[in-house]
This record gives structure tokens, sequence and C-alpha cells, in this order.
């Protein structure tokens, strides 16, 4: 199953809406308005389905993911049932694509050994933190609220001149599950999207430098989607990769060349801490998968365009610089006493 | 204003519940069940006194705190009204205290110079990672998933033999807002908390030294609470800060030795990516403020707390070792080709 979130008007304001996708047919199904329809239809009152299709569909995705198997099947019965109403079928051409899912915690990781060799070389970030990287999957935090969806413009904060794109998988959890084993952790994986870890290089290597991870780096806009697919599609250890920049190709990979694997790495991730449903994991940028690995960079109205086998093609304009306004200013050591 | 957030008994489970603390009387208020009470002697329902009880005082208080200045003059009202029901007024004593917080988005800053010099050394980390500490005000991001509130136990995940404490302040945003100034963002401030950063050091290390920042040396827990303090009550800029451990006094510092202040780090953080109600930023550990700066180590057993001046007291017993099971194996390098 195909599984998306679009933004709709309410009388309200536009509010986010759970959605089947069927690219073969380019529509989505909206799911709380399909199921509203579907109880109806079975003799429910008005109220009645209004309030069991909300609970059953709401806004967040990590919130619907939450409720376990009874989600998955609940969609696949109310996308069956053939919708001849306009208000729960949506052509692709009067979508607006939200990031497909609003993780409680999103991390990104450095599974693809190629990429860290191309990054870590010492004229961006110094070689001597590459032993870490085979010792253990690591991984950044990100900032989930600045994700984006399909067609979403890429905001370019007015701080970074060196803007970049980067060619991911994104895995979403379906379950809870802690200390888990690799073969554990593979029956808590849920689907698999579109990531596109967007760059400001020049903050980044700073950030990086201060050994506290990246930041203002990363945190403006992560773009993800169109929709997820559901893991019983497809074979995450092979997935072809690529890149396209204003519909060249720019970045070719494939998800067979990882160092680390998905299920490494969410085990890796459930210890001590423990992963929840809807969260988020990138696997990390594939080798010669972004800019900085082949010396080019993004420019404003910039179109990119990531496409993996048997998910989609995820495509975001980036936006012109604006102003940030104040930033900080540099400090003098020593401000207070050294240690006695 | 003091608010919190307890776990309570209910028909379907124990469920979070928002309180207004009362430290002087020892006792806190469940607004939702005072607020019901109070709906019902205006005449409401019984229904309806539910609904609107839940509606203002939700489990979450990120979702509280979003809905601006009516929450806190609710609350206020709410509370005013004496109770003397058993079910909305709770001595300390039968309180479960939970993380009265349930950030979307977790940072933790390094503003104390003092810390920097203390732990950034050589023998801990390299002094090369310094200059870009006095650029700006770098954080790292958290895990808001594994908060653990007053009197919760300290997990000790199986991986680490270094348990340290950090003593630090947490501030709550209480609203939106973008590319801040520093007189800005003091406007966004909600209130303030203690900020206990348990620490991982081994893995803590390791995980720096690639870059990425903290990850397994964080994430097993974060201690909040007991309360979060409204901002009217204190001048955040001068507040005595004592850490305890086993009762004797390990650390004692000021939040006026900081190297970049609160309205500076908020309007930061702003840049680019913008700030959210109920957001927590911890300003980072006070100069002497872990046992990494005094050549002490936790143990398993160990009572810590953090006093903060206006704040109360942060009481967590760390807990026994507990085995994570399967760990990654080290990679070898080179396991794709080079780069031609």
């Amino acid at each position: 199953m195909k599984l998306g979130r679009i933004l709709r008007d309410s009388l309200e304001g536009a509010v986010p809406r759970l959605v089947v996708v069927q690219p073969e047919r380019e529509c989505v199904i909206d799911l709380a308005s399909a199921e509203y329809q579907r109880l109806l239809y079975t003799g429910a009152s008005e109220d009645a389905a209004r309030r069991l299709a909300s609970a059953l569909y709401p806004s967040s995705m990590s919130a619907a993911i939450a409720a376990g198997p009874t989600f998955l099947a609940a969609a696949a019965r109310t996308a069956s049932v053939s919708i001849e109403d306009g208000s729960a079928l949506l052509p692709f051409e009067e979508v607006r694509w939200l990031a497909p899912l609003d993780p409680p915690v999103m991390r990104d990781c450095l599974a693809f050994e190629q990429h860290l060799r191309n990054t870590f070389k010492g004229d961006i970030v110094p070689p001597q933190a590459i032993p870490q990287h085979y010792q253990m999957p690591l991984y950044y935090k990100g900032n989930p609220l600045t994700l984006i969806g399909h067609e979403q413009e890429v905001p370019w904060p007015g701080y970074t001149q060196r803007m970049d794109y980067e060619l991911e998988l994104g895995f979403v959890v379906g379950r809870a599950g802690k200390d888990l084993t690799p073969e554990q952790a593979l029956e808590c994986l849920f689907g698999v999207t579109h990531f596109n870890d967007f760059s400001a290089r020049d903050i980044q290597v700073q950030e990086m430098m201060g050994l506290l991870g990246p930041a203002k780096g990363k945190d403006f806009a992560t773009s993800l989607g169109p929709w997820i697919t559901t893991i019983d599609e497809l074979d995450a250890h092979s997935l072809t990769m690529i890149a396209r920049v204003n519909g060249e190709e720019w970045s070719r990979g494939s998800s067979s060349t990882m160092m680390w694997q998905v299920e490494e790495i969410i085990a890796y991730v459930s210890k001590g801490e423990g992963i929840q449903p809807g969260e988020l994991i990138g696997l990390g940028t594939v080798g010669f998968g972004c800019g900085l690995e082949l010396g080019k960079l993004l420019k404003p109205g910039d179109v990119v365009e990531l496409e993996v086998e048997s998910v989609g093609v995820l495509r975001n304009r980036v936006g012109a610089p604006t102003p940030t306004g104040w930033m900080p200013e540099r400090r003098t050591a020593a401000t207070v006493p050294a240690p006695e």
C-alpha cells in the first residue's frame, strides 16, 4: 500500500488528511472522507460516521501508525470500496502534498561507506573521524518540524551560501521495540520513502567541528515523500537510487552498497532508548549522492528529483535566499576566570 | 505559576494529567478534574464538563501550551477555585511525577564557557573543537521520548561503564517564532525547569569523534522537573544552581556565568527553522556541573539531586545496568570499491 498526507481546505482552515495513493490511476483517496461515506452506507448516523472516521484517520500519520495492524487493515478496507464521490477521490493535479509522516523523532545515519570516504577527506572534515563509523552506525537527529513534502519549495536560509541535496532512503518504524536484534528490528519496519536531506554545507562543517552534530546545516528543510510505500512491496536491500537536478542525472547508486544494513541500524537505534511507531530513520547519503561529492552546488530555482525504484519520484524546487536577521556575535575566550 | 504532569489511574490504565503545583502546601491540583467540578458548579452537564475540561487540559503539556495565553489564564482560574474534593487535590506523597513537558523537539546547548574549557581539554575531546563554540551557540538534539520525571529511576544501559549527571536549566518555549532577535526571543519564553542530562561518557566521546553528535551517550534518559516555573516568577540570568549526590554537594554554579544568554540562544535556534510552543532548550552544563569535570562517576543506586533557586529540587536514583543484547560488529574498511 502507498500512504500519504495532503492538505485540504476545511471550515477551520487547511487541514492535513491521510490518503491512500494510487499512482497507476494518478489519484489519492482521502481516507477520512471515504470512511465517512462507507459508514453512512452501512447505516451509521452522520455524527457517528464523522466521529469514527476521524478517530481512525487523524491528521497525524504517526498517530495512525501507532494504532498497529488496525490501521493498515482499515485503510485497505476503506480504499477497496469503490468511491465515486468527489469529496474522497482527488486527482494528482488537485493534490497539495505534505510530508507523508510527522515523526516524533527523526534520525539520519551514514550507512554508505562510499559517502563517508568521499566526504571525510581532510579538505572538508578530518579523516580522523572515520574509524568511529566502522565501529557502529552513527547518526544525527534532525528537526521533524521542518519536514516538507513533494512539490513544496525548499526554503534557503540567508546564513548559507552552499546549498546541497542528499539522495537517501527513509525508513518508517511501525511498532515499538527496545534492545532488539536485527531479526526483531525487521519486524518493526513499516515502510520506505524518499528522504532528501537538504544541507547548508558551510555552516554544517563548522557545526560538526564543534562535535555536537549538525543543526543549522540541516534543520531548515528535509523533504520526504511523495508517499510511504509499505515494506511488503519492495526489497529494501537492493533498490536503485537516482537524483536529478533540472532533469539531468547527477547521482546514481544502490541500497545494496550499505556498510550497515537497515535492520542493524534499527536494532542499534533501539538500544537503551527504544523505538516508537512513526519514527523516521534516514539511512544516509548513497555514494556520490550529493553535490559535495561531485564538486557541485545547488542554486536558487534548481529543481531536485529523487527517484527510487518502486518508491516513485520526489520533486522540490529550491527557493530564493531569505534574510535571517540578527546573528550571534563571536565571543572572545576566557570571559570567565580560569579554574584554580 | 508552577505546572507539572503526573500519572493517574483511569478506567483505561494510567494516564498523564496536567497539574498546578503548590509547593508551599505540598500538593498538586489536577487541572482537568478541578475544571470538571468548576464547570458542574456553574451548571454545565456532566458530559459537557468532561468534554470542555479535557479539551483545555489534554495529557500533553506542549499541546496545552500551544493554546497560547488561554491556557495560563484558564489554569489560574481553575486553580483559584477552592477544591475540597479528593479527586482533584493530591498531596505530594500520592503523586507519581512525569516529566512536566513532552516537547516536540529538544535541544541542549553548551553555553557555559567553564564547562567547555573543563571538558574539551585533549584527554577527553580535542581542544580543536573549541573555536566553533565561541562563534555561535552550538547544541545537540536529544530524544524527547526518553524524558523522565522527578523520582523516576534512571535506566542504566548495559553498553556504558561511565555514567554521569549534568547540572542544567531547561527553558520551555511558549509560542512560535522564526528568525527572531534576542529581544523578541525573550517574549517567547514560557518557563524554566531542572534539566539533568544523564550521560554515558564512554560511548558519548566515541560518538562525538564521529562528528554527528551524541546519541547513545545521552538518549537513554534526561530528567526534567519536578515542575515548570513560569518565567514571570524568576530572573533566569542569576540563578544559583546546585547538584548533590547522595546528599553531598558535588557542584555549585550560577546562570550568570553563561557565555551565551538564554535570549541569544533562543533567537539563534529560531534562525531558518523557527521555534514552536512546548520546545525544550537546555542551556548546557554549568562549570564544574558534572562528574566528568570533577574526576568522579556515578554508580548504581546513587541519588542525584538538582536544586535551582526558585525552581525546586529534582531527585533521581540511578538504576542497575541492564543488558542491551546484540550490538553491531565492527566493520572493516573498504567494503566497497574506492572511487576511480
